[in-house]
């Protein structure tokens, strides 16, 4: 998606650690309008896949979910990263190791918001290490839905884990990939 | 707004310790048609007050802030919980007291993001204790923005904040208010 690229390269910063800060747009202060663009583009990327639900995990999804899912006309269900009170009865849920903050949690979503007839479409803001995305699909998997694919807003491709996601044929749809970043540039795969 | 009381008699549950759980189509799974509809009621509420910026906290706020601002052509900006490795430069940063896990957390936003010039609508899914929210006014008074009000989904009237709020002199609208409710029932304010 140009306007993604553009974005990046006009906003975006790149921060020691492999961390591109676009918080000026995306993850913490969001256009709206750019939201709204990146959402119709997600809906036209998958329009085919009889998606009957979007699922996310919080807190910096969840925009991009609830766009997507109000442009597809779908639901947006959103994993937890721990047990609250107010989710009662049976749950799914999966151990999911966090690089930025060197930790494991876990992600939760309740069984009644997730079942065998879903046709489910992954969405998040950042593909890296594809930890949070894998423990995404386990959740899928106990509940016997089908995943038919996963969109994000940016791509570290030189993590490989799209890449080793796309190898399973599993169905990836980055809206910018980006091959390599430094302080010097960005370079997205073309 | 009429469409909310409905939803909530017709999907929500109470459960013992004051929780109203909303899961089915508010804070977990989203029904996105329906928040599209609740996005343009705010709007609607607030068309007068030339807000700038909806200011919300994560993570269940962010959903209702996110359609919120896209029907007003606003950014969002989302408050984190704690202070995250991709949020460098200088930060707003307030205590906040949450009764829902009986534990102290900072709210945390970049001074990038929120400033003097900014009009600020705060959003968020439920108004009880109001311990968000004043973290969130307090972020806005560091920043010298001008709140212009704050928009929930459901006030629990009988917890007293809202009304504290508005004795304040703040414009205060909630979709549902709720006046009391047990398992018994609900009863909303007229």
């Amino acid at each position: 998606m140009k306007q993604m690229e553009e974005k990046i390269l006009r906003e975006g910063e790149v921060l020691p650690g492999d961390i591109l800060k676009v918080g000026s747009f995306l993850n913490q202060n969001i256009d709206t309008e750019f939201l709204g663009q990146m959402a119709r583009e997600i809906a036209r990327l998958f329009e085919n896949e009889r998606v009957t639900k979007i699922l996310t995990i919080e807190a910096s999804g969840i925009a991009i979910a609830a766009a997507a899912g109000m442009s597809m006309g779908v639901p947006v269900l959103f994993a937890k990263k721990h047990r609250t009170s107010n989710v009662d009865g049976s749950i799914y849920s999966s151990v999911v190791h966090s690089f930025t903050h060197n930790e494991d949690y876990n992600v939760v979503v309740s069984s009644d918001y997730l079942n065998a007839n879903d046709r489910v479409l992954l969405v998040d803001d950042f593909l890296a290490s594809g930890n949070a995305l894998r423990g995404l699909i386990d959740l899928c998997d106990q509940a016997g839905a089908t995943l038919v694919g996963m969109a994000v807003a940016v791509e570290k491709c030189f993590s490989g884990a799209g890449d080793e996601f796309r190898a399973q044929g599993i169905h990836v749809e980055s809206l910018a990939l980006i091959e390599s970043m430094s302080e010097d540039g960005i370079v997205f795969r073309s």
